[in-house]
């Protein structure tokens, strides 16, 4: 077998690359506290034996003496493809090498999603939630480590901004979910780097062939419209990475200040207390409208209608009734405004 | 010579389309005061030729009877293209159709772009505001009006996205620019609106040849990237506007925010108060810092140099010297950090 990864023995760029990961892991951005709990930690990745994730498997590979982590993975194989056993060979074949403890699933996702009616990608995504949160509680683990990239955080941010998507969440998803342990260290790393990285090891990865696959709108972003942006700027995904800590920064700062203008929960709905609404400037006041209708069940308000409660609530006009999306409405009361769900509004 | 325009016999969906105009350019959304005046003012409309500008000219005619508004015009020719003589032809036709009082000037672009040393693109633009200040002036008009509308704006939303351009200003032009008395109420019309409105009215509008000229980004964004998007969501330039309200609702409140934290300009350089910047959020705290290093002359500081700088500052590291784009520098003093121009550092 071939001798153990250590970081002393890399490519001193790739060692770089290595404490770049780990510097960024070790706090994450803007993130809201607690932080991850790395050192010494007990982490858990998520293998899918693409570039990505065998990049993040070498990686902590080489960071676990440093972090004094115990690393486990766990893989899914969905099973909808032809190369799915082989995509499980690999992966098991790398933690072996690695040393790292798998615990490998295959599992029917078409079957799955013919079962819940939900789409297979969906299907696919559950299925893999729930792998992970599984394994994370059997191996006792802190973390759960994902292999998302800065490439994918520059098709993320394309997508939101085509499909319509308020800041700060338009720049893409985010780097550490205390909620769910979820972990994204790459996610400032090019994938081309991460590509070196693999590559100067002497290891392989997995090329997952529905990538190419122009029937889904993430991979037209990547394969149509991000090629003609490299043409403008060769460094897109860095730029997006830049916005991307904007609004992180930003994202911290409206979340604690939403929290002074609570949201009250009751049998009859939600309700926010109008005095202190009519304190808070109109940038923040909407964002507390748009947070406590959407609280009150689906259906997202347009910003015009919030524009409209708004100045009922400012101009303190009382009984007046705006009609939302999902069947919501919300009720200008003497000193509240109350949002009533769907359901029980008819 | 045809019946003069007028509101009340334009199709039905014609004339909602310029009341809803005028409605934006009386209250051109989330806008800083003093807001444009409309009612009994001097219009300066800023005519090309083009379907906007035209469609502009056509629906300030029919609203100036309710506006009791005097309407001007400025061309510039700016003898770039063998057609810049029938472009002038045009609106000189359009203006005597519409009864508007037009300056026309045609300017040797070329030659000015090489007196000045600077590109034809931007010898253009000058040579356009030149006029258009000298016109308003000459004219005693209240507001210059600009025919920017909803499909450019989308544009150059994307435009700023790829080069990369922080939140808020991401979202593209201002509608109202009061230093300069420049409006611009066609901003939320898409295009395709505009068109069918000079039709209806039996107009016609000059196709500008530049526009398909592969060779610029603006035109390489509209002509190869926007096409591809609009498959994806064909309502694209609708929710850019969404996006463009958001980004104004939050350039009005961090403009307020941050005249909460002064800039002192002194021989020395720009300073600014350090226990008044410490009291800030992180959010806004560098947004000041960002504005007083550009405010200190040409070079754009990166997100971490301000975040190095913050954190200095936050830790009350008197003596730290952070070196800055264009050979600026931060100096943190006791109370206060400086900012010291290029120049003036060596």
């Amino acid at each position: 077998m071939a001798t153990p990864l250590r970081l002393q023995t890399l490519e001193p760029r790739m060692a770089r690359l290595c404490l770049e990961v780990e510097s960024f892991a070790r706090e994450p951005f803007g993130s809201p506290p607690p932080l991850p709990r790395l050192q010494g930690g007990r982490l858990l990745l998520s293998l899918s034996g693409g570039v990505d994730s065998t990049a993040l498997a070498v990686i902590f590979a080489c960071l676990a003496p440093r972090l004094e982590a115990t690393l486990f993975a766990a893989h899914l194989d969905h099973g909808l493809r032809g190369e799915s056993v082989e995509d499980a060979a690999h992966v098991a074949e790398l933690c072996d090498r690695l040393g790292i403890h798998l615990t490998s699933e295959r599992r029917d996702v078409a079957g799955l999603a013919a079962e819940r009616k939900i789409g297979v990608e969906e299907a696919g995504r559950e299925a893999r939630t729930e792998l992970l949160e599984r394994v994370r509680r059997d191996c006792a683990a802190d973390v759960i480590l994902q292999g998302h990239q800065l490439d994918e955080l520059a098709e993320d941010m394309l997508m939101r901004l085509i499909r319509g998507t308020g800041w700060p969440a338009l720049a893409g998803m985010e780097a550490w979910d205390p909620a769910r342990n979820l972990l994204r260290p790459l996610l400032l790393t090019p994938k081309s780097e991460l590509a070196d990285l693999v590559r100067s090891v002497g290891l392989t990865w997995r090329e997952d062939a529905t990538n190419a696959d122009p029937g889904c709108t993430r991979n037209r972003v990547r394969l149509d419209i991000l090629p003609r942006i490299a043409v403008e700027n060769p460094k897109f995904p860095e730029t997006a990475g830049g916005l991307w800590k904007l609004a992180r920064l930003d994202a911290a700062y409206w979340e604690e200040r939403m929290a002074s203008v609570p949201l009250h929960h009751d049998r009859d709905g939600i309700s926010i207390h109008s005095p202190a609404l009519r304190e808070a400037p109109m940038a923040l006041r909407l964002r507390v409208l748009k947070n406590a209708v959407e609280s009150a069940g689906p259906g997202q308000p347009l910003l015009d209608s919030l524009r409209n409660l708004d100045r009922a609530v400012m101009e303190k006009r009382t009984g007046v009734v705006v009609q939302l999306p999902g069947s919501k409405e919300a009720r200008v009361e003497r000193d509240r405004v109350r949002i009533v769900p769907g359901k029980m509004s008819r």
